[in-house]
This record gives structure tokens, C-alpha cells and sequence, in this order.
């Protein structure tokens, strides 16, 4: 009789990864560069992404929105004739508070990769879970306003780690709260040391080129595929 | 031979809602009055207790806290000499974004139920899973900060549904804000016609004594249980 020996695969990777991965290899192929943004609710991704995607030196951009409901802020960023592609987690992913690399797998087909360089998944607003799971992105990351509070790096270590770059937003407020943004430093160092971290206020604009620079740099880190 | 008629259960409760009885069952017992408190991260509401718990007309209360980690909320009110009672979902709950039944059950043990009459859940920071999840309380609350936009009851439908009052906090910010009241309670009544709402500053105390009187009200509801 024919025996096959068994073969023991290690360090198999969770289904997130592998399809983390799957997403990769297809972004790669296609040159695109992905960012994965996330923040609480309301810390102002969509207006971030309003004042900057409209302009990026030639960088051709599009969106991936993840929200558990609604085309809300597909709608505002589309409105800048961006290409926006909406994932809801509700009907078709119980409702999930974060994405995951299936999700962005399922709107793969609708993601327009020959036409855009760079790739921002704006991710559904919660501090917990979008952190816990890759989705093939170059880079994470998260924007924590001032009104939330100079502790919540502490309070939410894993998604302050997770991320390559800190956006401060809603500094145009300081001068109406009670916040510490040196506190918030020693906290972020604290989980993070030097993660890099810019203020900006997105309603105001200030400090928002800074923000703007860092995407061009981003998506032209990678050298486009001749063909 | 023996038969036996298979019965079949109907209506079976899944495991939460199973343990949230249980928790309310024992809460009954110890004629203890509950409310599960959930936002935003940062929307304020350990300041919107620590304005509360102090004074609360005679009804003695205790709070439970979750968060990911650490006891930095649980610290700020055991200093108004409030039992306070920890949950870390991080360490023992595999990091879950809100708290559920089973986690409040765990806690039972440590709750000093038969020295208070109102108990305060403090969930996790986070506007979508604490909704799907009843402990075993008896109301429901959401802190909706006005920094966070007016657009949140249409992103996040099922927290604004599941609450029997909303605390609209931070109104002393609104002089600097963009942000349209009437729009918000718009919104509100598209996901949830009707529902109470309290406009507060928990910074400034501004509509606080509302929040408060609330709570004593609600207390009060549960007849005590003679000895």
C-alpha cells in the first residue's frame, strides 16, 4: 500500500492574514499603495481625507469606506470626484465594528486599482477591533482628536501601537479644553515611543499640508511597475 | 421498549441573553437598579459621572467599569469614595470591545450589591458592539458628544436605537463648533423617534442636575425590598 507521510505545516497563518496577504499580492501587482485610516467615531477621518485627496501633486487616489451603515461620507468624498468604493458591514457582515481582509477581498472587484496610485481605506470608527485586523495595507494610520482626552492612548494601547503615524486633530479647540498635549505625548510614548505625530486641524486647515505631503510620500515610495 | 418524546424548546435564548437574566435575576434579589453607560471613546462619561455619583439624594451607588485596560477611570471616581468595580476585557476577555453578560456575571462576586441601590456599568468606549449586548440592566444610556458630529445616530443606528436616553454633552464647545443641534435631533428621530435627550457640559455642569435627578428617579423606580 502507498503511504504518504504526513507533512506538519507551521506557523500557519489565521484566515485574516492569508487573505491579508491574497490582498497584497494584488495591490502589488497593480502598484497601488494602501493606507488603512482609523480613528474613534467623529475624530475626523472624512474631513481629513476632504482636504486633501482633491490635490496630491499627480498621485492618483481613491477610497475604500467602511461603515456599518450608510454612504454618508462615500458621498461627501465622492462629491470631489474621487473614486469611493462603500462597504457596509451591516446587511452583508453582521454588522462588524471594524473591517477585516475579507471585506476589502469582497470590494476588490469594485476597486478601480488601474486607475489610482494610492488606496486610503477610511475604516469604521472604533478604537478597538480595526485594529486587530491587517488587511494587506502599506501603512496604518489613526487620527485621535483633542476632544477625546490625552489618556486614551492608555486606554486603547493596541490601536496606538498598531499605527505608523499619529494625526492630532482638532487643535483649532485647544484653546476651549482642558488638554494637555504634552500628556498626551508622555501617554503615546508611553505605548508607542516616537511614533511620529502630527497636529492638524482639519476644519481650519492648519497643519493639514503636513498631512497631505506625508500621503504623496507615501504612494510614491513605491516605484511604479513599467510595463 | 421506553420511548421518549423529543421535545423541542422554541424561542431559545442564545448564551448572553441567558446570563443576562441570571444578572438581572440576582440584581432583583439585591433590589439594586442598573444602567448601562456607552458612547464614543471620550465622549465623557466618567466626567459626566464624577459631576453625579457624589450627591445623589440618599440613593447609594456603586459603579462597574469596563475598558481594554488599565483602571484609569476607576481610579477617578474611587476617589469620590464610590465603590468601584473593574472589568479588563484585554487579559481575561481576549481584548472584546464591549462588555456582555458573561463578563458582568464575572464580576458579580466583587459587586457590593447589598450596599447600593443603583449600579452604573461604564461599557467600553464604542458606538457599535456594547449595543448588542444587554447585561441584565435596567435602562440604557448613550453620551453622544457634540464634537463628534451630527451625522452619528445614521452611522451608528442600532446604539441610538437601543438607549432609552441620550446626553448630548459638551455644549459648551458649540460656540466653536460647526455643529447644527436641529440637524442632530433630525437624525435622532429617524433612528429613534422620540427619545429623551438631555443637553449637557459635564466640563462646565451646565444641564447636569438633569442627568442627575435621572438618575435618582430611575433609582427610585424599584420599591425597596423589605427585610
Amino acid at each position: 500500500m502507498h503511504r504518504t507521510k504526513v507533512k506538519v505545516v507551521e506557523g500557519v497563518l489565521d484566515a485574516n492574514d492569508t487573505l491579508a496577504r491574497a490582498n497584497r499580492a494584488d495591490f502589488d501587482r497593480a502598484s497601488v499603495t494602501v493606507v488603512n485610516l482609523m480613528s474613534a467615531p467623529g475624530a475626523g477621518k472624512t474631513t481629513l481625507l476632504e482636504r486633501t485627496v482633491g490635490d496630491l501633486d499627480g498621485v492618483r487616489v481613491g477610497v475604500l469606506e467602511g461603515d456599518v451603515q450608510g454612504s454618508l461620507d462615500a458621498d461627501r468624498l465622492s462629491a470631489l470626484h474621487v473614486p469611493v468604493t462603500q462597504i457596509n458591514t451591516d446587511p452583508g457582515f453582521g454588522g462588524e465594528c471594524h473591517l477585516d481582509a475579507n471585506m476589502v477581498r469582497s470590494a476588490m472587484p469594485a476597486l478601480p486599482l488601474e486607475e489610482i496610485d494610492l488606496l486610503v481605506i477610511e475604516n469604521v470608527g472604533n478604537l478597538v477591533c480595526p485594529a486587530e485586523f491587517r488587511v494587506g495595507e502599506d501603512a496604518r494610520v489613526m487620527v485621535s482628536s483633542v476632544t477625546e482626552g490625552e489618556d486614551k492612548p492608555l486606554k486603547y494601547p493596541l490601536m496606538f501601537r498598531a499605527c505608523e503615524l499619529v494625526i492630532v486633530n482638532k487643535v483649532d479647540l485647544l484653546p476651549h479644553l482642558d488638554y494637555d498635549l504634552d500628556l498626551f505625548d508622555y501617554h503615546l510614548d508611553a505605548v508607542h515611543p516616537g511614533v511620529p505625530r502630527m497636529l492638524v486641524s482639519a476644519r481650519t486647515g492648519e497643519g493639514v499640508e503636513g498631512w497631505r505631503d506625508w500621503l504623496v510620500e507615501v504612494a510614491r515610495r513605491r516605484a511604479p511597475v513599467s510595463a
